[in-house]
């Protein structure tokens, strides 16, 4: 099924590499965010959304090559596949920074620095697995260790989730940080179908 | 990796067309609904659901002619997602539409109608764009408007969401107003994955 | 398009029929948490976390196997398909169940009860459906039954959205009650979609 190495491939696990350096960038931006006051948080989040259009570029280079190369190194449905998780990082993340801008919070529950930390280090891992999609070298221990962090999250995200409805919690600061933590557990979840991307990419190929 | 056209690929490009005006309709009786009382209102969300039934119609017989057909115009799994992605419009738009309804909505905020005649847009120009599968004429020019309106879609829902916060909202119509508005910001999503899909088909052919 | 039935594809059948008996043990102890109380909740919820661990084992197993056939008993997409839907419909309902017991919530409205007696109609017929997929036995039987039990919850769901926000409704509780029935519809979507992808299956051989 596998078509020998072809010097094309070389080009796409670059963008996988790059795509994966802007979400690393991303997450290092959402935890300065939790940190600063109101408008240093503007600031940063315009960055973390000039992160995510640079890795929309990415992802756009990504699509014209599949559809404009006849081999492929990895079969094109797994290349496409790559491609989406890698963007749904962003999205989802970006998407965290911007709602806490757009809802002028405060200081957030503790569990949302904790869920942005395996957020950061979801990707200082996902941008290590990236131009090891060449030679193989240690992906297993990548995508263990991602379902690991993803299961810590789910807890984290349930944790913080129980606590936002105790005794006289405001409704409204309710549903704002809900929108928050539910972002940044979306973005847990896309690591996740990353790194099962790349498991199935190690299985048709073994 | 294209076959030679072939007669059968006209049917697809009648029904893609028609799945397309269905969103039209749709979108004219979302913008009425909006400007109608609570009587008109329901009478209007019927026809909109009466819209959805006719596109899932259609939806059903292209994946029936898919299946059954040996040579597809373009690849079977390029078709899927055209498929699937003008559904998903249709959903979304009659999601809004049931919702304003069940909620028994009063006024909604002046962006609503803004995002309203952004996804008409978005359905003319689906609609103009559907027929031209056949000859490839003016489609870079229907997918960079549509990105385009997205982008512009995304603005409005942002601002939006932060006046639904504002002092003295109540939490009750931020739940109702939000769930409408999130529906809308979804139909505008999808139209832009309707054309970035129709973008990846020309990427391939050319 | 299909290659002679082939030894290997009885294992596949046997796992799409393991996962749906998962499924029908999920739906039970969903009906089961509506009528218990704290304490017993917590521990019925568990149980269902288990199920749901033992069905993401079966999908896997699954992912594997499709990843090291070279030729499966359907199309590698459709059989993908089938799987993260039996997968999709789990999550949803342990989700519900997870939220009832992370909220606290005490008696739930009368629909919630339909709602889940609906899911566990859709299991049992998932489960007679899935070995059938060998001789295609009364599958269109199957699946049009769960188009129409997938608009039944759409009817009750939408009915117990509308009652959530009645007079004098807590906009916490109101909340908390639309995260699970949020979960429980998206579970009657699952189901629906993947008896579409044995319609696909269908339609494809025939």
């Amino acid at each position: 099924m596998r078509f020998s190495p072809v010097p094309r491939g070389a080009h796409f696990f670059e963008l996988f590499t790059e795509s994966a350096a802007h979400l690393l960038t991303g997450a290092g931006l959402l935890a300065r965010i939790l940190g600063a006051d109101r408008t240093e948080r503007a600031e940063l989040a315009s960055q973390l959304g000039d992160a995510e259009h640079a890795a929309d570029e990415v992802a756009h280079q990504v699509f014209t090559a599949l559809a404009q190369t006849f081999v492929t190194p990895f079969d094109r449905e797994d290349m496409y596949h790559l491609t989406t998780s890698l963007d749904d990082c962003m999205d989802a993340m970006d998407e965290a920074g911007e709602l806490i801008v757009l809802y002028k919070l405060g200081g957030l529950p503790a569990g949302v620095g904790d869920l942005v930390a395996l957020l950061q280090r979801c990707a200082e891992l996902t941008h290590e697995a990236m131009p090891r999609l060449r030679s193989f070298d240690g992906l297993p221990e990548y995508w263990i260790e991602i379902n690991r962090l993803e299961n810590q999250a789910d807890r984290v995200y349930r944790r913080v989730l129980a606590g936002l409805f105790e005794d006289g919690a405001d409704p409204l600061t309710v549903i704002k940080v809900k929108g928050v933590v539910d972002a940044l557990e979306a973005a847990a979840d896309s690591f996740e179908k990353l790194a099962n991307g790349v498991q199935t990419i190690v299985l048709k190929e073994s």
